[in-house]
């Protein structure tokens, strides 16, 4: 996740190059433009053919173009919330298991109570190795090897987890009902995982994302032949802003689309694990770790 | 489902058939884009009487028309979403119930573990063969006749799973909030089936689709009336490029709106089936079928 | 609801009228291509002056009637899935409790279980009654005379059903909590009661209706004068493709905003009431009366 | 809320008041269409200045209108829906509750369920006072002095129903399970309560309110300039439709957005206060007060 | 956020600079008329170079730009309303945990019950401290100790509430199922303290408000060129209503995305807290402190 400046001003706003789209697509839009530049140097014509277009099938297009714009944005936008939304039940239901184990089991120790909560305190890691296909080094601050091993899949360490909740649940004879109220919190978390796993594996269909790289490509590529006898000269700047627009949308969009990655824009979840691993511990009154502190501008 | 693939060159998003929606309507394109030649070629005159058409019956035409391109293509979507949606539920609710029989049957053997889960594990096939309307082949895992005998009805198999839970419950004594908390995941199964039975027998009302069909033809067939005295030649690109965008949207959406049938946009049945079995027996440590892979860039 | 068919050609999509919209709204098309026809044979004057209207009103005009009918109908579509979700989780309610039946009173003979079942099976046809405001006679496979006394009240047979549940629960010492999970499918039954309730005696704000209707016909009856000049005798074609859009989009939006009537794009209250009947009797292995069938396209 | 005749003839959509926004905004539309002749009459000169204005900044400012004016009416009609999907929650934890009381104490008398469920009865009306602002007549009919006292007061009221309930649970040794049923019930009866308080309490934002009014405004003040040249004498008509639908908009969001007052586009509060009485009072078998009626077809 | 006047009059609507976003824009727009002044006065000529600019690039351009403004703005209400919506879940639990309080420990003398209610009495006060980063003054009439401690962590605080309900639960014997229905609404708390920590932890994605900043402003300075020829003088007034409503969405968008602030358009959660304390004491029937009143117009 990129970090918003505080009160950023005009100035940032109008040229900075961090956080911006335009190291991903300027490549495309120098293209674009490039191309338009030689449109208006021969005025149009291809092969001595002059080509004429109108603003009418530009305006035509433009209504598809907005539809399948505004369908992907809003999707892609969804999903990147979906996507946090989910991890942000994370943090809430771990603070609501830790609150629990400390009302329903005050005669604890500190060595049972971390025994219980470690695989509470892996789960997020876990869930991101899952999302992210790789098992992160950060992992090792957790000491019980039982969770260490099975680091991968959030599942086995929330069956780890259920297990050590029954166990102690019979050991001090816990009220089948407050067992039941820390299973919901499990089915929670396991809802988590699932979501996650969904936004994953199904992305938005890819005939859209073929038919809009499409449009936008012969639109922009079309567009000189439209503007070069009105505006002459200024169509490579024209073209040049429509191109940074629609492109930029666009990879804005694949980028939000798939939230569980490693690009500027995917959700931080090393970050959110330290968090909730944080927010754990704050509770049990254990010391805490640092939150993550952005890199260059960029949590990840 | 048509799996992406990872970072695709923009040659393969301008230019590859795989995965696009052209094989489905290049017809309709092809024979609007000839019908528009002719045409061009005949001046826009028929049987001798000139045709003159401005752009402003288009632009009236054009709002109407993204009102239904815009609705039919979120509804579509939707349907496809909250489908996937329920079937995501489908895993954590599996999830769920195998760590709950972990956790509260402790003292099963792996034979009366595997014995209770069966129907479990049949579930999502039965469900895939009501929404397909067949039976497949790979239910043949399935061990137990019982089970076997119902896969065409995701209920009875349901119910069969509450009974065998509610014998083991009473068997080993459990107490009945903990058979609650397992009966709330039967509800969320059930909850699943019926929510993919609405989708499925619930279309989008037949007059939308009707009216977008027409009101997309006729827009095509007569746009180069309109367009053949300003541009000429080009009518005929311009048309190709709006049809494809227009019959590509109504195709795609046909295509989403349905999301259980076997056409490369569908949702993959089998895979999910196939991840959720993988889900349940990785809890119970049990030998882990492979998952599918897609074919020819297509998962069913 | 107007069952769609399988994949239909073209040409059904096209010209046929069976399914769709014109059969409503024929009378208003044709006048007002008739209306716009005059206009042209009159060279856009009225009592000899000349009505000139550029197309820079209907553009502005078009914002807010895009703003309207995109209002109106997805305000209306979402009423219309809105009432298919409710009357979905009654056939996931009516499973959820039948299995629930099965699984806490296997005791049960065969006619106590019906007995018990009996406000289950009535409740949707009760519903259904409630909604259209009529006692149909099919409710008349309903053996038990305290039932059908009180066809005409959803709440009066749930109330029954919640006696007889806990009734039998009594005589056979239901663990409270057990109890409770099926009080939670009577919850979960009148839920859907208030919702279909909500739905029907609140319809979209009249001001809106009217305020639509009118900005359709000014627009429709004053686009010829800004036609005729430019494209002639076009206009009255023009005009009717544009009217037969407008109108059909309002009396479809109509039509789709009140779902429980018996116009053919209402829902299937009849098959859904027998779907769920079914539903119940497939569990408890009765005999099972057949799904009702389409009349001539139309389910109802 | 202003009920909607069945089936209106085309006469009554088109011309009558009744139901109309017209009475709210005919002065403004007038204003603005009296200024727009005054613009025609001068020939769109302004101190001897000619005011030239072409049609594009219109479209442009149309941008951001059309963005505003639709976001505006969605967040008013989501606020309108919210309010009576609450309120349609009340009649359904109404009669939960009561089938509960029926079901868990068979043994209560005639005059000890009045009793209990008087704060029940009174609760609507206690929220509408709370609404509205206001002690109104008609909970005249609540026998109990002690709910009369409280009868401002949602959440007192609340209170004493759980009293009420806890207390006779205890009386007949209700499992607590069954009291945790009814419980849920209250809380949400206190959802409904707190989610039209923060309806109530929070409008939109009002600079969205300030810079609609302004844009909207402008627009029709300045459009005169615009069509003047091209349309002469039919600026004001065009003028006139569209005052009145940019008006109208607006002042129907202002009545949609704040649905808890007397406006004739409010909920009907009163209406679904009694529905609730007698939603409950069916279930106990007790005497049915009439349904309210619309007068001069507004139901308040 | 801003107390709107009760009917405000159509002067104040317009004029009004209260409550108004230009105090925060006027710079920008004033940089923009002033800017377009000076494009006219040298007829367009940028160097002797003649720019020229026809609509057609505009209108192109103002696709993406209505797409963007339109998402932006959605997302930034839906934040809004989904903060509001916490905070008002909070409230809810508050009346609902206390008139729990009320029913299960009628036993409870005054001083133990505000022992008991004190950390729910300071919980919406920490949450405020927590998002707004400060430790306000008000929160001094709390006054127990070990909650005063903690009044900069809302879990803590909600963890001391939750040991003291068990702690009376423990000593007044309740059933633990009563317990488990007060624990449901500790964790409803969380549930805001997670979500409004979601909202406040991630912004819209930033390049989203890059580039909606940069198009708006390119938008806004390179439109007099093309308006010069055809309006002449009146393009610093077009160009400065354009500005205006482009500008102040822009600001408004940013204001209301960020809902925890001290801005005038944040949410009042100083006064939403003194509610939620007031709601409380109401129950208990304790002397209640006066609802907070806003200075001029504005209520933190």
């Amino acid at each position: 996740m990129i970090t918003q400046p505080q009160n950023p001003s005009t100035r940032v706003l109008l040229f900075s190059l961090k956080g911006s789209i335009i190291p991903v697509i300027w490549r495309k839009v120098l293209f674009t433009t490039l191309l338009s530049s030689l449109v208006v140097a021969t005025h149009g014509t291809l092969y001595h053919y002059k080509v004429t277009l109108t603003a009418t099938p530009f305006t035509l297009w433009g209504l598809t173009l907005a539809i399948f714009l505004g369908f992907r944005n809003s999707a892609a936008y969804q999903r990147f919330w979906e996507a946090r939304t989910l991890w942000g039940e994370l943090i809430i239901s771990a603070r609501n298991l830790t609150r629990q184990v400390q009302q329903y089991f005050p005669q604890l120790d500190r060595d049972e109570r971390l025994y219980l909560l470690q695989p509470l305190l892996a789960y997020p890691y876990a869930l991101r190795n899952f999302l992210r296909g790789v098992i992160y080094e950060n992992a090792n601050r957790i000491a019980d090897d039982e969770v260490r091993r099975h680091m991968a899949s959030p599942a086995l360490i929330l069956n780890m987890l259920g297990k050590r909740v029954t166990e102690y649940a019979r050991l001090s004879r816990l009220d089948p009902i407050l067992l039941a109220q820390m299973d919901a919190q499990l089915n929670q978390l396991s809802q988590v995982h699932g979501g996650c796993e969904r936004i994953k594996s199904t992305p938005i269909p890819y005939p859209y994302i073929l038919m809009l790289h499409r449009i936008v490509h012969i639109y922009c590529f079309l567009l000189p032949f439209c503007l070069v006898d009105s505006i002459g000269w200024l169509t490579p700047v024209a073209v040049c802003i429509l191109a940074y627009t629609f492109f930029g949308l666009d990879a804005l969009g694949d980028q939000i689309a798939d939230p569980f990655g490693t690009e500027p824009n995917d959700l931080p979840l090393d970050a959110m694990s330290r968090n909730i691993e944080i927010a754990v511990l704050e509770i049990i009154a254990e010391p805490l770790p640092p939150a993550l502190q952005p890199e260059e501008g960029v949590l990840l």
